[in-house]
């Protein structure tokens, strides 16, 4: 039931006018990158899958629509048999993902392919930005660890647990969220809170309590009172006294206010100078790719970044804006292109059941995506040339290149014919995918545009659409 | 299981110590109004009763965090019974609430008041973030009707749906959400998207289609070809052709693209020419506060607002960061206060368990909110004199006013003692609230700053204690 009302309106209206039976093709797409970037990463695809398996609409929804007494009768009777019977196709979760492609496609009677809508673009939108955010702070640290602990700041419970698949998905190594470890597998962790040490007689007590019961994994929360002159002296106190006795190896403190690059530096200082060169230092508060990026410009000796709210709810720029628009009806199996046109040039939509294949470099580096005809085939024996489909006298010419066709099928009458990978081979797909991008398309100013062409022949398609709808 | 991995690391700590019995208190208050707005109104208050009610580790949680191999078996077993027994005060949900203020205050033992704390934050900066940001969409909209549409750009599922609540209580009118509307009754609503349009022969045929089956709240979406030229032309059709022999009286058009402002006076002028003054004007794409205002401003002849992405993620802002810190405990009887000190002068926190009144002036508006200590009374017959708490200087004396105490008992030793109202009325009291304040309070551009003081009992408890700390 999580839909929007005007599906089933829209939906109610087919079932009255005898269309159950017309099958449409729908795409999923973008149309700008989050934070004005290069790529972003799609996830959200074991949500939708998780979802269609079990959608369904039960007694207490159909009574709850039959109360709205704008629905007819027979309408909530198909509701009630419901069940997704069409096909999708997708890129794989975890793939790098461009503007105004298709990354999703539904092929599905109209009235099925409206149900999903809502789902699909929530999944999809949500997912996709956390993702895609989670590489920009793994890509500023300089693959240093990242640990995301933002569920107290997250936009509810869905948010936080699938926010932190997300973030796994983009390279974020560990959750502070116990919930999206036990239902996801993202590795939680944590330590020690400032209620902690303020709950005990002294910083120094806090931290040897801590250090007794955890001394395998012990971080040491320094900034309760005054970092440098009680904090950073009492956990070096503690790991000495305690710790390293023990034969611990594994500690490190934390910094979560102030100058963090002053104090990381001072406290840097102090446990070398302890002895204590093992000894690892956290930061956090507020953190985000741009901040991480300054703190090691500035030569901070930070060795891990504990992320919040910057990350769980993409500050920065909150919303990928997929959209999900009709671009063929499948009549008696000929596909009539559907085009939407709007007073916003960048609205227009691609029409057609249509393909996408990455272009490859000899050096397996992405080049540019091309969409085409569902049906179109590409014979890397032979030149390619692609053309800019806004200043198509802008063309460039592969003569050695591969080609990868980024879409699979997922769905095929409703059956379900994907072998959903696991998590950490969905993280190792995107890790690969971004080893493909060059790194003009990962960098935050003003990143390289990345080229999605159109075939000629898609092209030819789309622009007679536009020229007919203004005649 | 939502909850961060350190506060069972800390909670397992405390069992270790033996100190389960050890009661404390910890206040739930944020530093900063998102957007630089003037107040922010608390929600999530039912959320979190709803959570706790329902708190409990199952068996699989206890596995599942056994097979981490750091927690205590006794400790798991001690989770395994686990159940909330102490107590809660706080604003009623609705309410307006100021920075720095206790919005909630938790007294129990300090493994049950860590083991809440990820769960409240969440649900208190979530909703509250999207109640306060609907508050700020009605005010620009001059109170009319706004609709919630941002499904499709809600941070997964809990977004949408607690986040359709929380916009209501905030003064939105209606969701597109159904399952909003099903769980909690927020009136759900919708027409039709470009896809309708698209599938039929042409956008009369659709339009023609829609009237027919749903006579009585008909919205035509004009934008699919071309809104003037097109879109307006065809609705008119239909509306004298199919809707108004019907008798039909509630329709719309509604823009989702171009320049909102000049479509809108066109369409408006086109409509009237037609004798359709009594047809509504519907806009939506990417609306917040602020465009709503311009739009306003330039005289656009809008009658509804559709909002979407900007307000379910409250997007110019979206993070509300309340905190949760421990600020007392409670020792065989005496309460001894706690203080946290930091590098960042204003993460420093107000020591004690404390309640909040509100000052009112004689015509009802609020002047002021002063935190106590919990045991404080106010003689409203004597002045009340009030002094900022940083520059001292500053003081305000009252001779007439009201007070209000705005903590409320919610749990009693883990019971529910607080009757919780429906959600028509905490968007009633949401309304009453934001009516005692100075439109100077409400004004998006450098509001006024609310005073939020503290008595003097408590301004020198807090000062000795950082003074005793900078020794």
């Amino acid at each position: 039931m999580l839909i929007d009302f005007y599906e089933l309106t829209m939906a109610n209206a087919y079932f009255l006018e005898n269309r159950t039976d017309e099958v449409a093709f729908f795409d999923l797409f973008f149309r700008h990158v989050p934070d004005d970037g290069g790529y972003a990463i799609f996830a959200g695809l074991e949500t939708i899958i998780d979802y269609i398996e079990t959608l369904s609409f039960d007694d207490d929804d159909i009574e709850f629509l039959a109360q709205k007494q704008i629905f007819d009768l027979g309408f909530l009777d198909y509701l009630r048999q419901f069940k997704f019977t069409g096909d999708i196709f997708s890129f794989l979760e975890g793939s790098v993902v461009f503007p105004n492609e298709p990354i999703l496609t539904v092929q599905a009677n109209i009235i099925e392919a409206q149900i999903l809508e809502t789902f699909l673009l929530q999944a999809v939108n949500h997912e996709s930005l956390i993702a895609t955010k989670a590489t920009r702070m793994k890509y500023a640290a300089k693959d240093r660890i990242i640990l995301e602990m933002g569920a107290r700041r997250a936009h509810g419970a869905t948010s936080s647990n699938l926010g932190a698949r997300a973030a796994y998905i983009g390279g974020i190594d560990g959750t502070s969220n116990v919930l999206a470890d036990q239902l996801y597998g993202v590795p939680s962790g944590g330590t020690m809170a400032h209620s902690f040490i303020q709950l005990f007689d002294s910083e120094y007590d806090a931290f040897a309590a801590y250090a007794k019961h955890y001394p395998d994994n012990c971080t040491f929360l320094v900034d309760t009172y005054d970092t440098l002159k009680s904090g950073v002296p009492n956990a070096i106190k503690v790991i000495k006294k305690v710790l390293l006795p023990t034969g611990a190896k594994n500690f490190s403190i934390r910094i979560d206010s102030g100058d963090l690059t002053y104090l990381a530096k001072q406290a840097r200082k102090m446990l070398d100078d302890a002895g204590l060169n093992q000894c690892k230092i956290v930061v956090s508060n507020s953190l985000d790719e741009y901040l991480i990026q300054t703190l090691l410009q500035q030569g901070a000796p930070i060795d891990l970044f504990g992320v919040g709210e910057r990350l769980i709810t993409a500050k920065s720029d909150p919303v990928l804006g997929c959209v999900y628009k009709l671009v063929a009806v499948n009549k008696d199996g000929n596909i009539d292109p559907k085009i939407k046109i709007s007073d916003n040039v960048e609205k227009i939509t691609t029409p057609h059941y249509k393909t996408v294949y990455r272009i490859y470099d000899d050096s397996n580096h992405a080049e540019a995506d091309l969409i085409t005809v569902y049906d179109e085939t590409i014979d890397v024996q032979e030149p390619l040339t692609l053309f800019d489909p806004h200043d198509t006298w802008k063309t460039k010419t592969y003569n050695k290149y591969k080609i990868k066709e980024m879409h699979v099928p997922i769905y095929n009458n409703g059956e379900l014919i994907y072998q959903k990978p696991s998590l950490n081979e969905i993280r190792k797909h995107t890790q690969t995918e971004l080893s493909t991008l060059w790194a003009e398309v990962r960098r935050f100013e003003h990143p390289h545009h990345y080229y999605v062409d159109l075939s000629k022949r898609l092209w030819v398609i789309k622009q007679e659409m536009i020229e007919q709808n203004n005649r």
